[in-house]
């Protein structure tokens, strides 16, 4: 299995960095292929602009995703988006390791979503969810939080987990067509013993070791969808 | 009233940069005062990090949140950060103007946030929700999206509008306490005629105009919470 981890932390001694180093060991040493981008450690830039595009289909006037389907269609998209979605055609899964902030990505791996998961290829019309364009891939998330278990929930302060995760589950690697692995995830990271978190640690590893036992989530099929994402009707 | 736009558009063009100058002209025809943050123009960085604080609580090991807690104390946040959150501190009305990625915000505003909603002023502690320290302040997204009305509902192919928007409107905004009025929504903008995009900036005034007859929406009172955020029991 080829893994690409995408990973998001600027402290690269931190918790978060080494449940991204311990799923390169883990995986390496099941005999996997593992390629990892250091989103700090590359400098990616996150920032989605005329300047991704070599070449306009339209240079008067910026439509972001009518330029990835035209740069797509003629290799003309910039450097570091090409070199990150080149990894993506050669994944079998994608892991995206971070911190949440603010209920969601770190700004840095949003923008590699925003730039990297191009239209013309990884979705486009409704080439999307069970039609969409990495369909037959997996994905994953891995993320630590400051949060404690005791406030998600239906009654919980902070509501439910899966509620806070939607957005990305379902509408980023969902919506391209992922089979999406239950999460792996750390509470209260910043604030648990050395203990606490070796503990965390031999989870995660047990996680990865175990990946082919958990069920993907359900997201909408477009069989249930007429041709302009209509309901059916039964 | 003192308002802040924070806009995040690469397109100065497009119907959502139409959107923010529109709310600028109809506010300050109103006779608010206005300030506009054009992310894009601005060339904003995005990426939460080290470069971020003039001096450091702990040189050798990055917590993110606790130096925002240091800087805000010691007044050694970077300059770009400081200046928007003088704007912070000034405003009465925060309007977030962007379209739509991916379900939620552009990498350069959700990076905004990461980096200018800072702990030890924003919040900090159990000074979330309803005693975040943005409290008495009022919030509003206002956003463009490809998506149309029929895609967006309880059976829809999305679900629901609100469950898209809730770790923005509810774990973003409401977290730090801010009064989230509705959102002003504009569907399918990049398909629409140039008709309905007027009809879509006349209703963006109209809205804009009746702010105060909205009830904002309601988010978790820390008052059914202990003081580890258990649910009280009643």
């Amino acid at each position: 299995m080829n893994v690409l981890i995408v990973h998001a932390h600027n402290e690269p001694q931190s918790f978060n960095s080494a449940m991204a180093r311990l799923a390169v060991e883990v995986l390496e040493g099941q005999g996997h292929s593992v390629q990892l981008s250091d989103l700090y450690a590359m400098g990616f830039n996150p920032v989605a602009s005329a300047d991704d595009f070599r070449q306009r289909a339209n240079a008067d006037y910026l439509v972001y995703a009518l330029e990835q389907r035209h740069a797509v269609n003629n290799g003309t998209l910039a450097a570091d988006i090409a070199a990150e979605l080149d990894k993506i055609r050669w994944a079998d899964l994608i892991i995206l390791n971070f911190p949440i902030y603010w209920f969601s990505m770190p700004a840095i791996l949003k923008g590699w979503i925003d730039r990297v998961f191009v239209s013309g290829y990884c979705y486009g019309g409704t080439r999307i969810y069970d039609r969409g364009g990495l369909k037959g891939k997996r994905a994953m998330l891995s993320f630590s939080l400051g949060g404690q278990t005791h406030m998600f929930g239906p009654d919980a302060v902070h509501g439910d987990l899966d509620a806070m995760l939607r957005p990305i589950q379902r509408g980023v690697l969902g919506y391209v067509g992922l089979s999406v692995l239950p999460p792996f995830v750390a509470f209260h990271v910043p604030y648990i013993s050395e203990q606490a978190r070796q503990q965390y640690l031999a989870q995660y590893r047990e996680h990865l070791l175990t990946l082919d036992e958990r069920a993907p989530l359900v997201f909408p099929s477009l069989d249930d969808f007429d041709a302009t994402l209509h309901p059916r009707v039964l």
